[in-house]
């Protein structure tokens, strides 16, 4: 057998997305992360892995503590761009959501959050780029009931694709595009330079009151990305 | 703030479902395990969590090596049941499955697998009950395209309930129900005391052609539990 890597085969794990917030030195940080599993029951722990040029990062190994909020599949795009594509080196994110203080003294985000836990490092193994994180849980509260955010559908919602091969993913992107006449499909995408997200006009943008249809040249001059915040000039049309 | 440990915010983590490989001396083995992420690109790193006390983690403390199988979401549960709710100690699992040698030596399982990976144990930390280790990849592949198994939709196949809130879990399960005649949902359902398998009356066990609405009664004596092969007298009802 030859030795081939293709990282496409990564490609099929499945992922949640979570907020995994810390504080240090009286500073709060918090990110977007999708590597959350639980590993034992007695006690309750659970494996969180973050890349280490991150603050949230610099907080935890200062502090060993550490809260994950479990995010809901209504979550806006806004709000994962506020936690996943800023940098807390130079805005406050924490000051733009809602928040519980943890036992721990962790800010335990609770916008948009299906359920939080936090807890103590007990342990670590170094992957390079990442420290997986081993957190013995001290605390964790249910806030609602309601279908957890997965990585796949958000995936589906920021590219605004139709799905490929998910039958689990299908409801709120296929819809409008099933809708959408036939000559608005060949109105072009733009990507944003910044972030990655994908403006497909088959969608618009719901979270801005951009209705399916609209061409990106049809966008107000002040529309901004709704993932990161970048102006319209960050976009480029996809080939 | 109390301290409160509600366990059932760590029900909202999100999970697909993995066949974990590893052979050591020349004897292999495999489990079932849903505690799988990436955690770095260059170069391509994972993470597994293993329980201690499988013949899985022997091999792995061992040789280092693992092999890592992702599941299609059409996975029957007589496979799961294999993998999940039996021991390498008592049966030779491999021999059950199609599977090709690795470059590691590993097998990496191909049946009812979207796609695989394999690589070398590089760091691992201790999570108590488990161990996690974090794995560089030598090689990996796709096998097919298609949905993977989440851990939330096995869920919802094994214990025959209609979905309580992910609108993503509908399909399969949900529909018989609704066509089920009144009183046929007044059939008791019983479990399974090995696996935790429920035979539910309004699912039958479509894997061994018993059509829904089938009482537990009315099953053929020499029916087994499709998950892990415990005769009926395994059986009780649930209350």
């Amino acid at each position: 057998m030859e030795t081939t890597m293709d990282r496409k085969a990564l490609y099929d794990i499945t992922y949640g997305l979570y907020v995994v917030t810390s504080i240090a030195d009286g500073k709060m940080n918090g990110q977007i992360a999708n590597t959350v599993f639980q590993i034992s029951s007695s006690p309750a722990k659970i494996a969180v892995s973050i890349n280490k040029e991150n603050l949230t990062h610099e907080y935890i190994l200062k502090s060993g503590i550490l809260a994950v909020s479990i995010l809901e599949q209504e979550t806006p795009l806004s709000f994962i761009g506020l936690f996943g594509f800023k940098s807390g080196r130079e805005i406050d994110k924490l000051c733009q959501c809602a928040y519980t203080p943890g036992v721990t003294g962790c800010p335990c985000v609770t916008d948009h959050a299906l359920s939080y836990m936090e807890g103590k490092v007990v342990a670590s193994a170094d992957g390079g780029t990442h420290t997986v994180f081993v957190v013995e849980l001290v605390a964790a509260a249910v806030l609602k009931k309601g279908a957890p955010l997965t990585y796949a559908y958000y995936q589906e919602v920021k590219n605004g694709k139709a799905p490929k091969t998910a039958p689990t993913y299908k409801g709120e992107t296929a819809e409008p595009a099933v809708e959408i006449k036939k000559q608005e499909r060949t109105m072009k995408k733009y990507e944003c330079g910044i972030c990655g997200y994908i403006y497909d006009p088959e969608i618009g943008d719901p979270e801005n009151s951009i209705p399916a249809g609209t061409a990106f040249d049809q966008l107000p001059d002040d529309w901004t990305c709704p993932v990161c915040g970048a102006g319209k000039s960050e976009f480029s049309e996809v080939a």
